[in-house]
């Protein structure tokens, strides 16, 4: 009786350790947003880049906001929007650790439009609606002929819902046209965006 | 001897159990970052609210940038800075839910330099330097006098390092001053911050 006994608690406790072990694994799955790129980064069956899910870029590093509006840019600036650009948050550590960004870095541009351009705070502008999406993506392996091994793709420059795949940019559009030779570091316009500045290299 | 032996499985199991256990707490404990609100609004035994640490928000969502320049606000802009506008996790997802901002709720604004006004994309104002970090706070318990339960915090308007802790602004100075008639939700500008009224009452 006492040996049986004891026989129980032995199988009780290894049991608990199994069933501790395995609520342990679990609880170290990763979610989309903390997976960053690895889930960012997924390609139909022609090489389009799908939409990140669920707007997981709002749980991404915002890097910063340029505008050039029309009325600055007469009769039409290229680019008339507030463009928020946020980086995925695998490669974002990984800048910040290295000083580079890793194959595989993602960088989405939301573009808004100019909303208002007076407030209480005084003349300038505000941010309206968002009405276009579109992405860098680095990676060597994938696009080993691209300058710098970056490509860029344009999901929809209308308002969401945004469609659900982008085509490859050609190379002279986005690549050649500018990234390539005005980019502050590595294809990167980080010229505009304090937050990539101040974390380049500075550890965890 | 095989009694022996038992008793040591069995002490072996328990430990293992109790190791795993832990092990498993502290899996469970939840970083600055998902905290959020919780770790963020944290006073010293002045009041003061001292700064969310680590650069936490840069982990938070980004809801908007105004800019009014002082080119555009002769002679000089009342805030000639960018206003980079961040909101704790916890309370995003409490306004996507319920379309309300919770009690707790902690939004960041960081200063950020104009730091040019030309470039290959065209003229227009593109971010330069981090100069400022001020935060706002909704917390009907703490501050049950202040209209809407809100209170302006300013820790810097300077670059980096920022101060570890920031006063609180005059009532009239902010809140009765410009939020209190002409925020568009709740003390709260969601007519700047596209990803706030995107979001609003959308769901989790």
């Amino acid at each position: 009786m006492k040996k049986h006994r004891r026989s129980i608690l032995s199988l009780g406790a290894v049991l608990l350790s199994s069933l501790l072990f395995a609520a342990y694994l679990t609880s170290l799955q990763v979610t989309p947003a903390e997976a960053g790129m690895a889930d960012a980064v997924i390609y139909d069956e022609n090489g389009n880049l799908i939409q990140p899910k669920d707007y997981v870029w709002r749980d991404w590093i915002y890097v910063g906001t340029p505008i050039t509006p029309n009325d600055l840019n007469p009769p039409e600036a290229p680019f008339p929007e507030f463009h928020n650009v946020y980086i995925d948050p695998e490669a974002f550590k990984h800048y910040k650790k290295t000083g580079n960004f890793p194959q595989g870095t993602v960088l989405i541009k939301e573009l808004v439009s100019v909303g208002s351009k007076q407030a209480s705070s005084g003349k300038g502008y505000f941010q309206g609606d968002f009405i276009g999406l579109e992405a860098a993506v680095k990676d060597a392996k994938r696009f080993p002929d691209e300058p710098g091994n970056w490509v860029y793709f344009t999901f929809s420059h209308k308002a969401p819902p945004y469609p659900k795949t982008a085509n490859r940019q050609p190379t002279a559009a986005c690549n050649t046209a500018c990234h390539q030779e005005l980019a502050g570091d590595d294809w990167v316009f980080t010229q505009f965006y304090p937050v990539l500045r101040a974390a380049k290299g500075k550890g965890m």
